[in-house]
């Protein structure tokens, strides 16, 4: 397949999760991958990356098609629009700027050729783009790879690439051409023949069942300290926060009209095994001083459960909690202002 | 007054609160003080207090009647039994020495002559002398002095030193001993005109009301790592879990016959000017890495709440997180030992 003939791809956010999906694309030869970087664009763009894949051996000085360090603006570039467009950054929609906003110079809301895929955690992510660009096609990736970014540009992936690609209902298109344009996405992404990329028709499911994980250990261990090994020797870990939560997002799920066997709960706790000691996003964002994903992760599931009548305690206060430590860092960061601190003995 | 008419006292703790408590004491010329001190015992022995106080003044190598680095053994000593013994320690159950048996060797199970005043924080806190020490009148001593030791040795007072003190009910004693001793107790605290101390008939009304602050505010600061100033501008800290928590502790209050007036909620929010971004006792110790007082704070209202029916779903969460959080602490102290780590790639 000559280079005229490939797919054109933009994959926004390079890091674990981005650059294997570039690497899987790329080695399948029918995309032509750009990659936006940020905080990794000076390690690529020099050297290239340094990948220890289980999925596809090691990599010395990796670089797909094209590196930027900002989303094309094409209007002003004159270039074709991208085929697709992958989200594969973090999505903390309480901290601007909005990803719907990121991504506009690359995907004018006139666009009708772009497909966008958002290989990102949580609930209702789809719902910024339906209104700024409502005649886009929006696909959900939930990606159950074990991979991270050990440092700029340097990629260990040590759990199996498995990637389920759906389109997300929007009442504004025909359901066929989602559906379409997710099976086309598949069938790209699955072509290198290293890694699992299926199809699914409903995405509800399988967000909902990863939110079993990212909605109650992901937020608790973040909050308690604890890594996914310690969560469970811990005295209150399991009985009285962990399972609590998990059983409320089954029910939460239940009540919308997702059904996840009891089962998911014991899976999910023993999912990361004991003695890694494994410290999830949430947890190792927040020792780093990082913004927290917990609006999409969290907020919306509790929002969805409680809109259907699901009692949700637990979920209740580590969102409360969780938005708190967001304040925290918000403020340690200077993007909250708070009345100056005054002395008590000369009050 | 002789020396020898003096009430033969001994205090454990003489930190912030137990070094002020020693002072009143020898400053009323009623007792003569035995302190017992542990991390700061070699700063006073060889320098004595320094004692910065809007009580008292300056004072400069202010020293007790006695200083000792251990609990006395009166049987091994041949000393006189102590008139009273002052409990000004933290209260930490679930991490042993148990504080009754290291008071033991100063107050033996056959001593019927000591009064014991427990100056703690917490519900129950009396339970397992009545299990260890049944004969022996325990009083129960809420103080609402701001103090702090700025460093071993040096202690800053500056708001007034107002103690409330009471009897626990004893089944096993008459009422009046352990009122009888609760009011001496208050003549000889008071003597010294420079601080309010006011016997109460009733102490859990005060234990309960102090328990606003200290069960909801205290471990809700310590988790989101926010100050009590900080607690009240951040996302979600006030209506989301303060005034929630404060709530169900004043519904359990008055269900065990403790009438709180609503108000208790906002005058506990008020109570640390926010300007001052106060650190309450909770959160100073995780962020130094020390065990928290959470049962006797939040463990026991929550049991006693849910014994009569309360429900507590914000306390029941808040309380599984610091129980997490101590066992966090116990894990890298040591005291608990986890299966080794093994490496994710070699697995």
């Amino acid at each position: 397949m000559a280079d005229g003939q490939k797919k054109n791809v933009l994959i926004v956010g390079g890091g674990a999760v981005g650059a294997i999906a570039a690497l899987n694309l790329e080695v399948g030869g029918l995309a032509s991958v750009t990659v936006v970087l940020r905080s990794n664009f000076n390690a690529v763009n020099e050297g290239g990356y340094t990948i220890e894949s289980c999925d596809h051996g090691v990599l010395k000085s990796w670089k797909p098609s094209h590196v930027r360090n900002e989303v094309p603006d094409i209007e002003k570039e004159n270039l074709p629009p991208y085929d697709y467009i992958i989200l594969t950054t973090k999505n903390i929609p309480d901290v601007p700027p909005s990803i719907s906003s990121l991504i506009s110079p690359a995907l004018t809301s006139l666009n009708k050729h772009t497909t966008l895929v958002l290989i990102q955690n949580g609930l209702n992510i789809e719902k910024p783009f339906l209104k700024s660009h409502p005649q886009t096609p929006v696909l959900s990736g939930v990606s159950l790879i074990g991979s991270a970014e050990i440092k700029p540009g340097v990629i260990v992936q040590d759990d199996r690439d498995r990637l389920l690609i759906g389109a997300f209902h929007n009442p504004q298109l025909e359901p066929a051409i989602g559906s379409q344009k997710a099976k086309e996405f598949v069938e790209i992404y699955g072509k290198g023949g290293k890694t699992e990329c299926l199809f699914e028709s409903d995405v509800l499911t399988s967000r909902w069942r990863k939110l079993v994980y990212n909605a109650c250990l992901n937020p608790i261990c973040a909050i308690t300290g604890l890594d996914t090994g310690r969560i469970r020797l811990a005295d209150g870990g399991l009985e009285g926060l962990v399972r609590p939560a998990m059983r409320e997002i089954v029910e939460a799920a239940r009540k919308v009209g997702v059904e996840l066997v009891d089962e998911v709960v014991d899976f999910m706790i023993g999912v990361d095994p004991l003695e890694l000691y494994l410290a999830p996003s949430m947890l190792a964002d927040v020792r780093k001083g990082n913004f927290i994903e917990y609006e999409n992760l969290l907020g919306e599931p509790l929002r969805e459960g409680k809109a259907v009548g699901v009692a949700m305690p637990t979920l209740q206060v580590l969102y409360n909690i969780a938005k708190a430590i967001q304040w925290r860092t918000k403020e340690e960061r200077g993007l909250i202002k708070i009345p100056p601190k005054k002395n008590a003995m000369t009050n």
